[in-house]
């Protein structure tokens, strides 16, 4: 039996690269980028208005002049006035870029204006704005040309959207999805829709799997095996084959029904360790095929699938979404604080449910669950997460900050 | 101009609930529940097997006797063995029923066994459990038959999920997905795939503002039109009339080209609000139409747009889905702490871009960012909320306690 320690160094290891693929930006939303993505122009491009109102030489005003005959008006989108009087003013609109020689924008509620006999409109400003430059926002002053604005490995959310759209990324290289198949094994299974007889249950860790796997941006199938070799050989090489990656439920604890690693070891696929010193999952099964699928092979609890998957199957899933060599960023777990103290003997990492509050404080506060044992699948309701209590200690007081897994 | 807390209330005062369909549970992952789903049986429904072991009677045990003859074998998805001897043990596989008349379960890692003349296996206990019960998961224990485990108005995450799936809820009655038209309005934007001229600029908002929808839930399509009021006036009342709401950008402010709070009251669309006493957003301009589309028209800046949707659009698709009456839970502001003081004059509410990051005691820790101005899309890259800083003050030394929108 090895350490979560070692577990995770194991996964780690067999992650590689999942592949490239060219999309258009609006189909790439939520995807990992591929590709550098550098400014192709300043931010802003131009001396960009950033008020509406008037342009006019700060010199002219700060020199006593406070009335300006508007010789023009420019709307965003207009080639900018040329050759502006010096002692007049162009009536502008946010988003314009600013005339040459025009470098300051005085808005419509800092004026008054008047037409006089001729028709012609005149502003008076009723106050000097305190610098040149007063509401424009300067050419270059956020970003250069040639700025490295979102590195390879850079989620596209949606502030990393606009940016793409703005310096013209109209088609990005960005990760290809995981392909993930999630399979249910277990005979007391029966289908959702079917009436389970007395000693039956329904299936359900497949489809836990299969949303827990779309949530972290996979492509998932999911599948139910019988407990039977003969199937289980049958059936399991063309999902070895055709996925990244295979999550097994079931089947690898030391029960004689329990015949899950033999066969995978038979089909090819590598143990690379099979047993962690933790709980919920120690008989957690984990191997590689050359070439082929990594295999996940979980306890059959629900609440062990599901702790396990967060804590080993999300982290594989989103570093093979990373350019070759990056690391993932941002994710795992982050600190928190215990509320209720927690005794733990085994000397074994404990993953312990947790509902998760803000405090008041600005503290993150970690609440056990009444936990009715790893089969209980109702405290995933009202859990938000598991702490990681490390295995070289049994007594864990109130307040000790520990590192809590989020999976909400 | 009314207040943030003013805005909010007019927000939240045009929210209806948007419908309801019913989907095949795979298909409503992520979806919020519009039913309330109960437990159709005891969880667990029957006493299950928790170790992979023998199960025999604890009495027979506590009463001295230690070797146990084996009768039989049983695995999960079997009915139990029928009558079992109380000084005898059956071989059982964890998710099996427990035989009646047993009540506790030894693994195999606490027993030997040996094979008699006769071929007989028998199992010998290394010590005694400390309980009757040991090693099963008791029915009902975590919930009875009739417990209300998925109130109407719950988000379908994987446990979720998992919990439908076991009461049999193969069919579910969902929200419908809000339909959300996203436009953006100016001149100076040209097409992504475009090369723009110096005073222009690519379009970029609309696609922010869709990802943006796409990730609460949302179905979101994305136009763009001129300012023009003859191009507005025909485009918009198809929106106003297909879309829960419509959510622009740009064309609010009080430039000579901001015509649209015009044509929407023209097309039927009764002003609620118009100005709020915020930065970024001052120009928000918020209306409804009976029967018909709410309509957000923000400000043009990309940070004023983005700030203002997390802050009022999202918080209206979020509660659309909920059942009728219902409040969200679970989402709007938490509290962060901040990491350098802040100077805000105008008595108006700040949102101030912030970057968030977990401190080695559990706090939440926000750092303005270095802020270009509204107009400053890249700033948006580096931060992953904003705090809301409230407009009765205008310092804020570190160590400040302040509400913070996560976008990320």
């Amino acid at each position: 039996m090895i350490s979560v320690a070692e577990a995770t160094r194991l996964v780690a290891a067999t992650v590689r690269p999942l592949g490239t693929e060219l999309l258009s930006l609006p189909l790439a939303a939520g995807r990992i980028l591929h590709e550098d993505l550098r400014a192709d122009r300043d931010f802003p491009p131009f001396n960009r208005v950033a008020m509406d109102g008037i342009a006019l030489r700060y010199d002219t005003l700060a020199a006593g002049q406070q009335e300006f005959l508007i010789t023009a008006t420019q709307f965003a989108g207009q080639p900018p006035v040329t050759g502006p009087s010096p002692t007049a003013a162009v009536e502008i609109m946010t988003g314009a870029m600013l005339p040459e020689g025009l470098d300051t924008v005085i808005r419509y509620e800092d004026l008054t204006f008047r037409t006089d006999e001729a028709g012609q409109r005149h502003a008076t400003v009723q106050a000097l704005p305190p610098r040149a430059g007063h509401n424009v926002h300067q050419r270059a002053s956020d970003r250069r040309q040639g700025d490295l604005l979102l590195p390879a490995g850079t989620r596209l959310e949606p502030a990393e959207m606009a940016v793409a759209a703005t310096i013209g990324a109209a088609t990005v290289a960005v990760a290809r999805r995981p392909r993930l198949a999630v399979v249910g094994t277990g005979d007391e299974l029966v289908p959702i829709s079917e009436q389970p007889a007395a000693h039956q249950i329904r299936r359900s860790n497949a489809l836990m799997l299969q949303a827990a796997a779309w949530q972290a941006g996979a492509e998932a199938d999911s599948f139910h095996f019988d407990d039977d070799p003969a199937v289980l050989r049958q059936e399991l090489p063309a999902l070895l084959a055709g996925y990244d990656a295979v999550v097994l439920s079931g089947g690898v604890s030391m029960g004689k029904a329990d015949f899950l690693p033999e066969i995978l070891q038979e089909l090819g696929v590598e143990q690379r360790f099979h047993g962690v010193a933790q709980r919920p999952g120690k008989p957690f099964w984990f191997g590689a095929r050359t070439g082929g699928a990594v295999v996940f092979a979980l306890p059959g609890n629900p609440v062990s699938t599901f702790v396990n998957f967060y804590r080993y199957v999300q982290p594989w899933l989103q570093a093979g979404q990373q350019p070759s060599g990056a690391a993932v960023t941002g994710s795992g777990p982050v600190p928190a604080v215990l509320t209720q103290p927690i005794e733990f003997k085994p000397l074994m990492t404990h993953f312990l449910l947790v509902s998760l509050e803000a405090g008041p404080d600005g503290r993150l506060l970690a609440t056990p669950e009444r936990a009715g044992g790893s089969g209980d699948m109702a405290s995933l309701l009202t859990s938000s997460g598991f702490l990681e209590l490390p295995p070289e200690s049994t007594h864990f007081p109130v307040g000790t900050v520990l590192p809590v897994w989020r999976f909400r």
